[in-house]
This record gives structure tokens, C-alpha cells and sequence, in this order.
């Protein structure tokens, strides 16, 4: 292909803007012409589309969120939304569309695929809730950043002597709350992927306390059924402990990417290019170990996320 | 004096160790005993208490917390209570001891300074709600971290194109939102001293999208009458900009201290020494400019803190 | 006066980027026209030059470096360079130049002013070394810069029990050494405005071994005398503990704003604009206590900084 | 086995306190004794060992360097040494020591296997020149601290219109060069494993020079054979370009550790735990993708590190 656009869509991602870097350079490098569509699918559908330069991406590999910006778009979702893209891409002869996005995102390119737009999606999603690829660009900084902010909640903490329950992000998938929970020694992680025991948190609250240990940090994924305050409430009425709670909510999905994320989606980024090159269509790219991937994308929507049970496993061991 | 004691009581702040360090060292460069007092109030009448040396305060200036650990404690409040802080004080030789706390923390020092000990105040919390004082110990800390908060907030913010209203700390104070807002270039900033004008913040909100900038900021003492959830749906309602809610809260009370909280904590902690050394007893230490300045406690407590209007209009000058 | 320009000149600091953005959205809001000029004094002779907006300086009040980059120039410090400078001046209409610098820029300030072009000077430069006003643009962040530094350095310095000399910036003042050392508990610390006595600092690495704590730090400010690597030579030969250099350099210069600098920045960023408002040309602005200062701006070049003699005292009072 | 140490050795890495912590709690919660080993081979030799508890390693996991000390002992290398070592060992009744180190940690292992002392390497160093795992302890941590310092210095370097060389470590192995080039847009990258071209350095400077971008970064490993101050002097004299040179030296070796290094060092020294329980001597524990790895240490020790040159092409396509 000589034509592409490049769009981020769903929630944003630290990475995404190193990610659109390397759509773009990898293009002019390998003579495309490439155009950034802004607002997701939303600006698809409206032809907020501009021809993009060497230098229209300069100096934002380390930024946070998107220069693209993005959006949810329900209209995408219906015949006629998925028209007006298809007729917008002929319009400015777009051939191929990389999508930097979550899980939503590549059901998306999936229609505009089957209306002959050639699509490569790109992982860009804190939520690390997609299983065809061992990280999603945007998830190693929400961990480090949950990491950071537990550093201060930790501090205040054990000051004060009580328990602070920390619910951080993650409707389906507990990767961000295990990861950052184990990384930071918290006493009691909580996902939804495995059934929560409040007996064994108390267990292990009273137990820090009978050594004299009051403090603890009890870490929840957004996506366990109790409500944070609910739960908060009831350990410090089953154990006497005093328990607060802290929701960083939007901290999570802002900051400057990690290197590990700059890299991910460098690569990723520009094996999207080289795939719509070469006239692939229809694909996702991840990485296994250290090597890029490339799966079918239905097959990858389809592939469930399973967290890592030994990780949770070490947590326990390591944290008391 | 020749022997003396020091706690941490009240809310944590950061630089707190930083003082303590300074007094334990300073005492001991000054041939002084010195005791550390754990657990604010409640311990000095538990006797928590043990005698330190230089080591016991290494490597802890760069900490959040309090190595002391810190209370409230009502019953500190009874003649009981009192009775039995002084008794302890009594039993373990203290003269004096450095007391280093918010407003309540030094109301309680004044019961211990009438029941006979000598106590100076130095004011660790990071509200910046004492008037007597042009900073307090924690303050800079807490707003550089609010600044970086909001950096993240702000990358979600601009690639989403939606309205964010972030409660932050501030009781009857609104510095830590003042500073931060102005510091973020925050497009309207709500605190307690000042009523705040609903009209007003939505005009802004809809000038910035009439020139195509759908995102802002809303900074909101938590002392400012509305909350905040409320807050958010009027003004989502009255402009039809999506408007979402960032609660940081004990994140703000935790992290390393910046050079400029460990640089006041050193020298004011050092001054307390000096005072008790010199037999001086009922005064709290502060900065004004540069200068250590040495106050009434009892008058202290009752100069009232004002906001800097200055700052408030130059933030609204700025900001849009 | 109706229409003014900005210019950044000599080393850039943190916080230069908030200051620009106050003088322009601050002129846009006294209805003032305002050019940005472009490569300091150098890009005033070129006349690279032009009209700035609101939104020419949206999204920088957190980004280090300058925007309007900067240069030395030595030839506008010739008859020649000035005429040059005042017919761009002319030929652009600007009746006022606002100068962000330090004190060499300011007295390239002064030959505009001679040439009668109004220049108001704002302190930007991290070595704090103007001593008409309490604290310089950028000082804040490099001092919290160099501390963050010196948490990593003490962490390797004291795994392997050695000492490590660190070489910060100030030719002729010693503040980042002072402030930096004093806030990381260095264990000596050098600066040009006070002889340095290599037999104390040894003695202080000896004693400390003796305590069986091998690890320290000494600071040094670039100004002082003898090269680093000399320093560390002669350490190590006298006292046989392993010595190592660190030269932190360029990265002292650059990184996100500190809230206090953001703060300074913007306020006397605007203060410079109210004043060619007025028509007040050939003043410095500066910060006394919390009070924004005018000064004439051949006296404010000509007050000598000096070094905080009690923090000095106080530093090794406190570090060992 | 059912008594066991721990020691760190060379340099020191983030990450190391993690994986002591996971080593000392992986073996009480396995109800095996375990000592600290101080000063690593050295203090082995010595007899500097102590027996650790849980609360031994109680808020390490975020530190940076070794609370164990490190040490590099030459004398260890003598069949003296070996005895004395493995004397010490047989006297506080060792059957097993980890050692966390890099390639010559290593090798001391294997003396003290011969010794008939079960060892279990685990790779800790920031250089990440072992080529037997994807990464080691502290590589992480390292590359992100570089992009950081990049950060600082891009600001600078920009705002100057000038190139920078920055040296980091890797005498052997130019992986921080490259991922932390890559991550930060360097304009160049030189490592050791790939001969230098100043030519196209230079065409590179001056082709940005052209198209108006006068600043560039020129990442370099220590291990290129060419000094760094004479690269910048060549690159200089022949551009054109005022070029400086930063070196961040041990800056590189502290800091916090990031999620993925505790993380790694938490499962590395978890997994060394339960070898020695079941037995197993003279392994090296690495990751390859997710999984958790077990070499023979001398295979590990030979298996020669390779850059990815398909990141080293990356980042030329991507990086101008």
C-alpha cells in the first residue's frame, strides 16, 4: 500500500504517542503517505484527517495520552456509522488503517475490515486484558506509576498505623492490582479473576498486628464485585484496624511511558507499517518473549487473558 | 535544658523525619539527651518512649512518614490524660520536649506547657493553615506532588476532551489547591476562603470549547462546600462537556520530601534545640522569607492563615 | 506601551517556559501585542522574530528548557550588535523587551536600555547568584534535581562502603551545592565562597569510618578551585577509603519545573508585563520573602549573593 | 537443604534488595534457616555473616543498592581465599549461597561449588551482559533512570540548538545505550558490539542541521573504544555543531527499582529458594519471555550476550 491513516481509539495509553511516531516515520521511510485521523473512530466518520509529516511527531515520544485524541463512538457501531468511515477512508484513499487501541477498538477495525479497509490493530491499553500478546503498550506504566503512588500511601500509612484498601484499574483483569501489588509488598491483593476471601485478609491483618505490624496495604482491581468502601468497612469492623481507602482512578492512565512501553510500541508501531507494506490486512501485532507477533485479529480479540497464578501465589508468600 | 523528647503528632507530613533528625542530631551536638516519643500524644502517655543517638536518625531525611509515628488522641485531651503525659515525662527526666504537628497538635502542647513541661512547636503538616508561619513542613512536598498528579490527569484529560475536577487536601485552607492549580495551569481553581461561582467556572469551560479546547481542570479544596461527585454533574449538566472526578486523596500525604521541606525541617528543627537548650519554653519556630522566627505558641495558634487573592486572579489570568 | 517582546538569553533554566507564558497570555490580557524573539539577543540582532497568542505558548508551563531557545552572543555586545538589535526593535514597533535571564543577560538589558529600547529583567538562571532577589527562576528544580541525584549515588556509594565526590554547577556561588548538600545530609560540602580545608574533610571521612560508616558524600560546586578528580585523588591517598567522582553537568539544567519555580515564574512573568504596561523601563523584578520586588536593574546587577553562612554550619552540624 | 545464605557481589544493581527479601521470606516460609552474608566474597571470607528474619528485610523492596553490601575480592580468586570461604561456610553450617551478582559473581560461585558449596546464581547487574536470560536485575531500573537523565538533557541540548554526547555504562554490552537511545529518539547510538561510522554521525547532525534542527543526542557506550570527549570534539570540528559531552556515571547504578526489576528479582530469588530446598547445585535462575529459567551456571556463564541489531536499526529509521 502507499496510502495509510493511523487512529487511537478507547481509552488512552501512555505509549500511544510513541506508537503513532513510529506509524508514521516507519511510512515516510518506507515512501507512504500517512494520515493521522483524530478522535478515534468518532473523527473517522467525520474526515478530521490530516496528511502527517516527519515532523508532525516530533518531541512526543515521551509524552503521555495521545496527540490523536480519542473517543468511545456508539454511531461506529451501527451500518450507517461504519458507511461514513468507509466513505471517508475512499475519500482521502486511505488503503490501510493502523488502530492503536484496546479490546473495543479491534472489534472495530473488524467491520471496517469487512468494509475492504485493510486494518492492523496495535495494543494500546493499560488493562493488559488482551491474551494474544504478554503486554499491552501503556500497561509497565500504569504498574510503575500504581508502584509510585503506593510508595506515598505506604508512607502515610504506616505513620498513622492502619490499613489503607488501594482500587486501581481493572474491570476484567487483575494484571495492574497483581503486578503492582507484588511489586510493592502489599499484604492482600484482590482480582477478578479469582474469588476474594475477606477471612484470610483479616486473618493476615490480625496476624501483622499480633507481631506488631498495624499497617497494611490491601490492593483491589476495580473489577471485584465489593465496593471499595463497603469493603473497607468491613475489615476494620472485623479487625479493629483502622482502614481507609484510595482511589487513583485517572492517575493511572497519565505519565510518561516507561522505556519498556516506548520500545514496545516503537516496535509494534512499526511492524504495523511494514504489515500494510506488504498488504497484510486484517492482523494484530503483539510480542511473545522478545519477539513481535502477528495473529489474526478475530482470533486475537478471542484470546482470553489468564492472570498469573503464581505470581498471586508469590505475593502471599513474599508480602508477610 | 540537658535532656528532652520529640514526637510527631497529627496528620504525617513529609519532612517530618527530616526535623526529627535535626533535633535528635542537634540535641546531641548541643550535649543534650535526647528521646524519641513514638505514637504522637498516646505514647508520651503510654511511655513509648526511648533514648536515641545520631545513628538512630540515619538515612531517614529523605523519607516520607515518621519514624515516630504518629496519632490522635482524644483522651490526651482530659486532665487524665494530661496527668499521665506528664507524669511520663516526669518519670523519664524530660524537660522539654519538640513537638512537631498541625494547629491541634500544638493546642495539645500548650496543656503539656501548663502542666509544668516546656514544649516548642514546629509545624509539620502539609494544609500550610498556620498563619504565624509562611510555610509549614510538608506543604511544597504535597504540591509538587499534586503538580505531577495533575500532569497525568491532564494527558487523559486533553485525549479524551473532557472536564476533570480533582478534590484535593484543604480543610479550611485552600494553599495546597491554590498553589498546584496555579502551578498546573488549572482553568478554574475553587477554595474554602472564597465563595465559589458555578456560572463562572461554566463560562470558562464553554469559552475553551467555543476555541475548540474541550478540556479543563477544576481544582477543589475539600473544604469548599459543594462535593465533589455533585460538583461534576452541574457542571457536565450545564455544559454539556463529559465531566469526570479524581480524588488523589492520602497520596498527597506521603513521598519523599523536596529539598526545600527537608531544608525548612532541618533548620527550624535544629532552632527548637536551640530554644530548649537556652531554656526557652512555649513558643512555636517558623520561616518568614528566609528567616527562622520564633513565636507565642498561644498566639501562634490564633493568626489566622489568609489565601494570596494575588494568586487566585493570576491563575485566572493565566489559564485561559 | 502596546506592544512588547519576550526573549530568553544565556543558559536556559527550568522554568523559563512559565515565565514566557505569563508574559504573553499577561500582555494579551492588558490588550498588548506581543512578539516572541527567538535565540536570545542574537535572534534580536537577525529579527527572528513573531507575533505570539495565547495559544503560541499553551502546554509549556510544564516543559524545561526554552521555547524561545537561547544563545550567548558575543556580538551584540558590540556598537554594531546594539544598533543592529534597536533597528530590528524599531522595525518590529516593540517599545519594550522583557528579558529572561541572569546577570549576563541582564546587562546586555542594560545596553538595549541605553539605546532606548524599555527592558525589564526576570531572573531565569538555576545558579542563584543575583543578589537583588531571594531566589532566581529555576534554582528550586535544580536543587531538587541534584538531590534526586544524589538518592541514586548515595545508594551505589553506600553498597560498596566508598566515598564519592559529586561536581554540581555555580561558578561563583556555591546555593545548589549548599541547598542540595544540606537536604541530602552530605557529608561535606564545598562552595568558591568559602575556603575549603581538604584536612577537615578527611578527618570527617575518618571519623566516620571509625563509626564504621565508610560511605560519604562530598559536594562541590564547580567553582571551587581544585579540579574533582584531584579532589578525589587526594581523599583517597589520605585516607585510604576508594573515591570516586560524579559530574551530574547538563542534567542540573533541564527537567519539569518544580511548583515553586512554575509559581515564581508566573509572577514575575506578569509583574514584568504590568510594568511596561506602565511604561517603567530598566528595572529587575525579583522575589523578596513573598513579596514580588522591583529593582533597578544596574543596582540589582551590581548586589553581591551571598552564601547562607548558617546553612553551611548547620549542614555539618547535622551530617555526621 | 535446610540452612542457607545469601550474599550480593560486584557491582551493586536495583533490584538487589528485592531479591534478597524474596530469598530471605522464600526460606523461612520453606522453614529453612538463612544468614545474611555482608561485603559479599569478601565478608564470606571474613565471616561476616548473620542469621535473617522476615522483618530483616521489612521495607527493602523498594531501595536501591544492597543492604548486604557488595564488593569486588580479589583475593577470593586465590585458592586461600577459596578456603577461608568455604571454612566460614562449613562454620555457620551452609549448604547453600546465593549469589546475586554479574558474570564474575559468577565465577566466584563456581570456585565455591568446587568447594563443595551449593550455589545458585542470580544475575543481578544493570549491564545486562548475560546472555543465558533476557534480562537481568537492575537493567530495567537502568534504562529508565538514562531516558530520565535523556529527558533532562534534551531540554538543554534543544533550547541550545547544540549535540550532546551522553556515555553511559556497558563496557561489553551496549544494551542501555541502545533501548534507552531508542526509548528517547537519540539521533545516534553507538554500542560495542557494532563498529562506529563518525561519518554518518556526522551526515545525520547535519542533514537535521538542514531541515533546521540543530540539536541532536549521541547516546555512547563506555565500552566504544573512542573517548567521549574526543567523539564530541571530532563531531564538533567536523559539523560545525557545538557538541557537549555528559557523563551520568553511578547516577546509572541507584534509584528505586522499577515493577519489573522487583518483580524479576522477586521471582529469581524465590525460585533460588526452592532449588536449594530440593537440593539443586551450581544453577544460574534467569527469565526467558514470562517463564522462569534454569541453567548450568557454566553454560550461563559462556553464553555470549547479542544486541538486537533489529532495535539498533529501529532506531536509526525511526529517530530523524
Amino acid at each position: 500500500m502507499k496510502r495509510i491513516g493511523v487512529l487511537t481509539s478507547g481509552g488512552d495509553a501512555p505509549g500511544m504517542n510513541a506508537a503513532i511516531r513510529a506509524v508514521v516515520r516507519g511510512a515516510v521511510y518506507n515512501d507512504m503517505q500517512v494520515y493521522g485521523i483524530f478522535d478515534g473512530y468518532e473523527g473517522l466518520m467525520n474526515g478530521e484527517i490530516e496528511e502527517f509529516s516527519r515532523s508532525s511527531v516530533s518531541d512526543i515520544i515521551h509524552r503521555g495520552g495521545t496527540i490523536l485524541k480519542s473517543s468511545r463512538s456508539p454511531k461506529f457501531k451501527t451500518p450507517e456509522g461504519i458507511r461514513q468511515a468507509a466513505a471517508q477512508a475512499a475519500k482521502f484513499g486511505l488503503e490501510g488503517i493502523v488502530v492503536i487501541g484496546g479490546d473495543g477498538s479491534f472489534r472495530g477495525s473488524v467491520n471496517l475490515l469487512r468494509a475492504g479497509i485493510a486494518t492492523i490493530g496495535v495494543p494500546g491499553t493499560i488493562d493488559n486484558d488482551l491474551g494474544y500478546t504478554d503486554r499491552t503498550i501503556g500497561f509497565d506504566t500504569a504498574v510503575n506509576t500504581v508502584v509510585s503512588l503506593l510508595g506515598n500511601i505506604r508512607d502515610t500509612t504506616v505513620a498513622h498505623g492502619c490499613a489503607t484498601v488501594v482500587e486501581v484499574m481493572g474491570r476484567n483483569c487483575g494484571d495492574i492490582a497483581l503486578r503492582a501489588g507484588l511489586a510493592s509488598g502489599a499484604e492482600s491483593i484482590l482480582i477478578p479473576e479469582v474469588p476474594y476471601d475477606i477471612d484470610k485478609i483479616c486473618e493476615r491483618m490480625k496476624a501483622g498486628k499480633k507481631r506488631g505490624k498495624n499497617h497494611s496495604i490491601i490492593m483491589k482491581a476495580e473489577g471485584v464485585s465489593i465496593p471499595t468502601e463497603e469493603l473497607a468497612h468491613l475489615l476494620e469492623a472485623r479487625t479493629g484496624i483502622k482502614t481507609r481507602t484510595v482511589i487513583p482512578a485517572y492517575i493511572q492512565r497519565g505519565g510518561s511511558p516507561t522505556a519498556t512501553d516506548r520500545l514496545l510500541a516503537s516496535r509494534l508501531g512499526y511492524k504495523a507499517v511494514e504489515l500494510l507494506r506488504d498488504d497484510v490486512r486484517g492482523v494484530a501485532v503483539g510480542i511473545h518473549g522478545d519477539d513481535v507477533i502477528v495473529t489474526d485479529i478475530e482470533e486475537a480479540i478471542n484470546i482470553k487473558n489468564k492472570p498469573d497464578l503464581k505470581n498471586i501465589e508469590l505475593a502471599s508468600i513474599l508480602s508477610i
